[in-house]
């Protein structure tokens, strides 16, 4: 059996025809958005999901076309809340989507997407109950119980960088303050150890970077905490001490099988990850550590087109 | 349909047959556990709800027998991991109970049990995202997901008790630290109230409790914060403010449409629940607000037994 997964990204749209049964990659396209005003209105977005499926499914093998991208939307409708990354609110996107495809079509939440995926094909393949989180340039999540995405009233389960480890702590992107993305995402860290670099933090962090303050991001910051620097190392105590906390919390809340971990900052800071992980065994309820393992992504940027496929051929049986 | 649902409390088991269409309990039951030392051993706890379950329904009326229990389970394979009430370790107790009551029958952590009785007949009835949780003498909860009960890998999913609020905080029962439990159960409250009470702190909790520092509880403090009282409106303010972070985590990691409360805390603490129920509006992602509501139980003590017979029912449709 075959369907299409398409991944609307911030930069382009891509698609693929997966065979569900095996999660292999038949054919594949990636259309970037038109630069004008309307490139990325409803219609326009619509129209391309249409063209970009009718290019790798000539034949219509496909047995649907899931779409994941990151919104907002209400409950099961179609309708899409609020897309911060196109400009929308409150549209009814899945007419437009099934006029262009057909019938046989649904959109997803983006890392909705991607949990399924990593659990249907990827570093969690075989197991029921699964949560899957990245720490990359933003903080997110998704979640597989009993087998099945399991999506929220809002499709907004799994938000874990929106859940509060520090009260009134320091402020989010989102507008809130103590948000655990505003402690551990690549922007924030970077962001935070750059101001307190200017303000007379010294690390080596600066020379790994190449002399600039501009230039140090997660990646140096980790090389120097590894090499044992001060500044370094007491940043990285208390990201690892809050990352790890909010981990073990998931965990302790929904007692999966497998966590699933990725994203940028992740495979990109190796020590923060080694401490992070001794935090969440520390802190997660210990009953909850009976059969359950840490594991890596295991499908990079394919994992929302395979899990959006996924979703809409309702494989394996009984998932949705 | 009818269906017998089971609740193996601490001090008895009681057992009814209930309509599961309706949620209404036709005949029920309750035997306190033999005072002997063999009272909680598995082959006694098997045959007293042999007996209970054939004296309400001795015409077999059943679709099955449901049994909810405080206890850790090996996924569904009905083995009991631990269930420190009973004393249990690594018990097969499933064929015992199907020995004694036939092939349909299974064991649910009390909690989950509970937690689908509200999500099906009470507090969040017709919803099919929903979190339960009991502030009580401990603090624990369920979660209903897609409509059926998500138990999670060994039935711990809902353990809200103890997700950790605090790093290296207050010691917990279970071991650790800083969890949630430890700020905001009723034993937890009443331990430290009166300990800061001894150590010199005033407040008009004690004079209201009858003039002993041993007879402060949840309920007197809530009494004394709504009075104005300066030691129990700070107390107060630590609780909520953790009781209030720790309800926002989960309704942002899983998106409910209801929140359902309970628990002897909750419901003997108006103003504990005022300030919590702020707290938590207040912390949760703000997103995951539409359409969401904090409700309060309406079962009492009979949503684990309408629980457990719904589960082992399949009522309604789909739901697990």
């Amino acid at each position: 059996m075959r369907a299409v997964g398409v991944d609307l990204g911030a930069t382009n749209a891509r698609a693929a025809l997966v065979d569900v049964e095996t999660g292999k990659i038949v054919a594949e396209t990636k259309t970037p958005w038109p630069d004008t005003a309307s490139g990325r209105s409803p219609e326009t977005v619509a129209s391309l999901v249409g063209e970009a499926v009718r290019t790798i499914d000539p034949k219509k093998e496909r047995s649907g076309v899931g779409i994941g991208f990151a919104g907002m939307l209400r409950g099961w409708s179609g309708v899409v809340v609020i897309a911060p990354n196109f400009g929308w609110r409150e549209v009814d996107f899945r007419p437009m989507l099934r006029a262009q495809v057909g019938e046989s079509c649904e959109v997803y939440n983006d890392l909705n997407a991607i949990a399924y995926g990593e659990a249907v094909y990827g570093g969690a393949r075989g197991f029921d109950d699964v949560v899957c989180v990245y720490v990359g340039t933003g903080v997110g999540g998704g979640i597989v119980a009993n087998g099945r995405l399991y999506a929220g009233s809002t499709h907004l389960a799994g938000e874990i960088g929106h859940t509060k480890v520090v009260p009134a702590g320091r402020l989010c992107g989102c507008g809130m303050r103590g948000c655990l993305e505003a402690y551990t995402s690549g922007r924030n860290i970077q962001k935070r150890a750059q101001e307190e670099l200017r303000e007379g933090e010294r690390s080596l962090a600066v020379e790994l970077a190449g002399g600039s303050i501009d230039d140090v991001h997660a990646g140096v910051l980790d090389e120097a905490a590894r090499r044992g620097d001060v500044y370094a190392g007491r940043l990285w105590e208390e990201v690892s001490t809050l990352l790890g906390m909010a981990l073990a919390n998931i965990v302790t809340t929904l007692n999966p099988s497998r966590l699933v971990m990725g994203g940028g900052v992740w495979n990109g800071a190796p020590e923060l990850r080694r401490r992070s992980i001794a935090r969440l065994l520390e802190l997660v309820n210990q009953p909850s550590r009976e059969g359950f393992e840490v594991v890596d992504t295991t499908l990079g940027d394919t994992a929302g087109m395979l899990g959006a496929a996924a979703l809409i051929a309702g494989w394996p049986g009984g998932k949705k």
